[in-house]
C-alpha cells in the first residue's frame, strides 16, 4: 500500500507548520504556494517603513524544508479543488490528494471602497511592502520639487486606514521614519508639513485590547507624532485626497489600508459554504462539511469561540495546523478526529521604538518592557538563523544610530 | 558676489566623488540622479546571483551626503543641456549652472542585436539584478513542472554573453549558485541539465589581462562548472534559443548580456562631438570643446591614453572626478586647468569563491590570495559602514555554510 498524499495549499504560518509536523509521518506531503518563499507577515510593516530589507522578512520555502525527505514543494497558484476526484487544480496541472489542508490565508478587505482599492496600498505581500517604501520615498523627492503648497501637503501626508494592530504598528513605524530620518534627509522640507495620520472608524484603536492599553497606545502614538483620528470613516479616495464620511476632505498622496481583512479569493472559487469575510466554514474538527478529508486552517477559516469568530492571527493558524495534522494522522491510523480549541497566547502590538502594549494572561504590559517582549517573541519566531541575525543587527544599528538603513527607491514610479 | 553653482549629473563613482570633493569649497553643489541611491556596480552581479540583498549594494545618496552643507540633491533625470543659457534640463524643470560635471555613466551595448536586447538581460542597474535573480529562480521552479526535455534544458541553461570581467564574475557566481545551492534546493532536477555557459566572441576571455591570468581564469571557471566557449558570437536570441554565428543553436531561457558597453543615452541628446561607443569627446583637461565650463567624467567620457581609449572602470571615474574638481576650483580662483593622466591601479577579476586573478603593477596574483585582495578592496570601497558589515556577514555565512541567503522570487513573472 502506498503512503497517502497530504496536499497543503499555502506556505504561511499554518501551512508551513503543518508541513513540518508531517516530517517523518507515514505520508507524502505536497506543499504548494504561489511564491517561492514564506513571508514573515508580522514584520512586513518594517519592510514597508524602510526598517528592514524585504529579503529579511521572507525565506525561500525550499531552504526551510530542504531536509524534509517526504516533502515536495511546488510554486503554483491553486485555482480550485475537484472534491469528487480529490484533485487540487492549478493553472498548469492538477495534483491528486488523499488529504487536503487549505491554508490559503487572507487578503485586504476594502469593503467595496473602489477608490481606496485602486489608489490605496494594502500591506499583505512583499511586493506591497516594497511598493509602499518606494512610494513614500518618491513622495518626499517629488515634494522637494513641488511648488504648489496643497500638492506638497498631499505628498507629505501619510495616512493609515484602520486602527487595529497592523495599522498601529504601521503608523508608529512611519512616524519614526518621518521624524527620525526623513526630516534629516530632507532639510529643505517644512517639518510641519510632514504628517502621519491614523484613521479609525470606531471610537478607539486596537479593538480587543483592554481599554487601558488602548489609551496608552493612543497616547504613545501621539507623542511619536501620529495624529490619531477616531470615529473617522473613509468614504472615498482618489490618490490625492481622502474624502471622509461627513464630507471633510484631507489631502494625502499615500493611504495604507489596513482597515479590513477577508479570506483569499480561492475561498470563493471552492464553492463551499462560507462565513463572514468569505472565510471557509468548517466543523469543530477543522474538516469541511461533507468532505472529511479536507481541512481548512488559518486566517481563511471560519470558526467561532465563545460566540466570536476566531481572530486572524498567526498563533491561531499554527494551533490549527497542529490539530489538522493530528486529525489526519488519526484518520490514517483509523482513529476519530477531535475538536479544535484555541488557546490565546495573549495580545501584543508594538508602537515603534521602545514602546508596545501587551496582555499575556492577566498581565498587562506597556512601554519598554512590552517592547522587549515583542522583540524577543518576534526574533524567536522569525524563521531561519540568518534572517534572525541580520534583523537583529538592523535593529541594533537603528537603535544606536537612529537611522534607517534601507531607504532605496528600487523601482521607477 | 554669490558663490558659483557646480551641477553634477549622476551619482555613480565619479559624480559622488566630485560632490564630496567639493564639500567646503566656495561653491554651491547641485547633484542630480534619476535614482535616489548610489549603486555599487562592482557587486551588482552578486545581487543578481542571489548572494547579496539588492539593498546591500546600494545606498541612498541623501544618507551618504547628509552632512555636506553646500550640497543639494535632486532625484531627476537629465534630458539635455542648454549650453548657451547654461541650464541643465530635466523633465520637470531646468537648473542654472556655472560649472557642469557630466558623470552620466554607461549602458549595455547590444550592438544592434534586437533579439538579445529584447529577450536578454543587461546587468547595469538594481532592477536589472533583481530581474535576473527572479528569472533564474523562476526558471528552476518552471523546470520542475516542465515535462518536455528540450524546454526543460532551455530553462536550466544560463548563458552569459561576453567574457570580460563582468561576464567572468557573473558566470562564476552563477556556477556556484547552481552547483552549491540549486542542486540541493531542487533534488528533482537532473544535475546534468543545469548548465552555465560563458560565450566569448574572441579567442580568449578577460581582454587586457596578461595571457597567463586569462588561462588561469578560464581553467578556474571550468572547474567551477562553467562551460567557456571562445570564438563564439551570438547572432540572435528569441528567449528560448540562442543562434550562434555559423548557425549552431543552443536552447537557453536565460541570456545575461555583458558583451558591450556604451555611454548613457543622454550623451547623444547633448549634440556634442562623440567618440566610439557614443562617449563624449573632451579636451585632455576633461572640458568639452568650446564649453570650458562643462566637464565630462567617467564611463561616458572618451579620452585616449597611449592610443587606446580609457577603460570604463570605477578608478578612472574617480580619478577624473579629482581632476575635474581641481580644474573647476582652479577656474574659480582664476588659474588655468591641467590635463588628466590616468594611473591604473591594476586589474582584478573574481571568479566566485576563493578564486580571482589580479595584476597590480608588475605583480600577478591568482587563486585565494587574489580573491583575498578582491574582498578587501571591495569592502573598503563599499560605501557606508552598515552595508560593509552586512555584506561581510553575508559573505562569511556563505563561506561557512555554502548557502545562498537570498533567493526569493519577489515579483510575479
Amino acid at each position: 500500500m502506498t503512503e497517502p498524499t497530504v496536499a497543503i495549499v499555502g506556505a504561511g504560518f499554518g501551512g508551513l507548520k503543518a508541513a513540518r509536523l508531517l516530517a517523518g509521518a507515514p505520508v507524502r506531503v505536497l506543499l504548494l504556494d504561489r511564491n517561492n518563499y514564506h513571508l514573515f507577515q508580522p514584520l512586513l510593516y518594517q519592510a514597508a517603513a524602510a526598517y528592514l530589507e524585504p529579503e529579511q522578512v521572507a525565506k525561500p520555502v525550499r531552504a526551510i524544508l530542504r531536509r524534509q525527505k517526504n516533502l515536495t514543494f511546488r510554486v503554483a497558484e491553486a485555482r480550485g479543488v475537484d472534491f469528487a476526484r480529490k484533485r487540487l487544480i492549478t493553472a498548469e496541472e492538477s495534483f491528486p490528494y488523499d488529504y487536503l489542508i487549505l491554508a490559503i490565508g487572507g487578503q485586504t478587505n476594502f469593503y467595496g471602497l473602489a477608490g481606496v482599492q485602486r489608489y490605496g496600498f494594502s500591506l499583505k505581500s512583499l511586493p506591497d511592502a516594497i511598493r509602499i517604501r518606494n512610494h513614500i520615498l518618491a513622495c518626499c523627492e517629488k515634494a522637494v520639487l513641488e511648488k504648489d503648497l496643497l500638492a506638497r501637503q498631499a505628498l507629505l501626508t501619510f495616512a493609515v486606514g484602520g486602527g487595529g494592530s497592523a495599522g498601529v504598528e504601521m503608523a508608529g513605524a512611519l512616524a519614526e521614519l518621518v521624524q527620525g530620518v526623513l526630516v534629516k534627509d530632507y532639510p529643505e522640507l517644512d517639518r510641519d508639513q510632514l504628517r502621519v495620520l491614523l484613521l479609525e472608524g470606531q471610537g478607539e484603536i486596537l479593538p480587543g485590547f483592554p481599554a487601558e492599553l488602548c489609551r496608552v497606545a493612543r497616547e504613545t502614538l501621539g507623542r511619536k507624532g501620529v495624529a490619531v483620528r477616531l470615529n473617522t470613516q473613509v468614504a472615498d479616495y482618489n490618490g490625492r485626497e481622502l474624502r471622509l464620511k461627513g464630507g471633510e476632505k484631507l489631502p494625502a498622496a499615500t493611504l495604507i489600508w489596513t482597515g479590513g481583512i477577508a479570506a483569499a479569493p480561492l475561498a470563493r472559487a471552492l464553492k463551499v459554504p462560507l462565513g463572514r469575510q468569505d472565510r471557509i466554514l468548517t466543523e469543530p474538527t477543522l474538516q469541511l462539511p461533507g468532505h472529511p478529508e479536507v481541512y481548512s486552517i488559518g486566517d481563511a477559516t471560519y470558526l467561532e469561540a465563545g460566540g466570536q469568530p476566531l481572530a486572524m492571527v498567526a498563533p491561531a493558524a499554527v494551533q490549527m495546523a497542529e490539530k489538522a495534522v493530528a486529525n489526519i494522522l488519526a484518520a490514517v491510523a483509523g482513529r476519530a478526529p477531535s475538536s479544535f480549541v484555541y488557546r490565546s497566547p495573549g495580545l501584543l502590538a508594538t508602537i515603534g521604538r521602545n514602546a508596545a502594549v501587551a496582555q499575556i494572561g492577566g498581565l498587562k504590559l506597556r512601554g519598554f518592557l512590552a517592547w522587549a517582549v515583542w522583540v524577543v517573541v518576534h526574533l524567536i519566531r522569525l524563521v531561519g538563523f540568518r534572517n534572525r541575525l541580520m534583523v537583529l543587527i538592523n535593529w541594533i544599528y537603528d537603535y544606536l544610530f537612529y537611522d534607517r538603513a534601507v531607504r532605496l527607491i528600487t523601482h521607477e514610479d
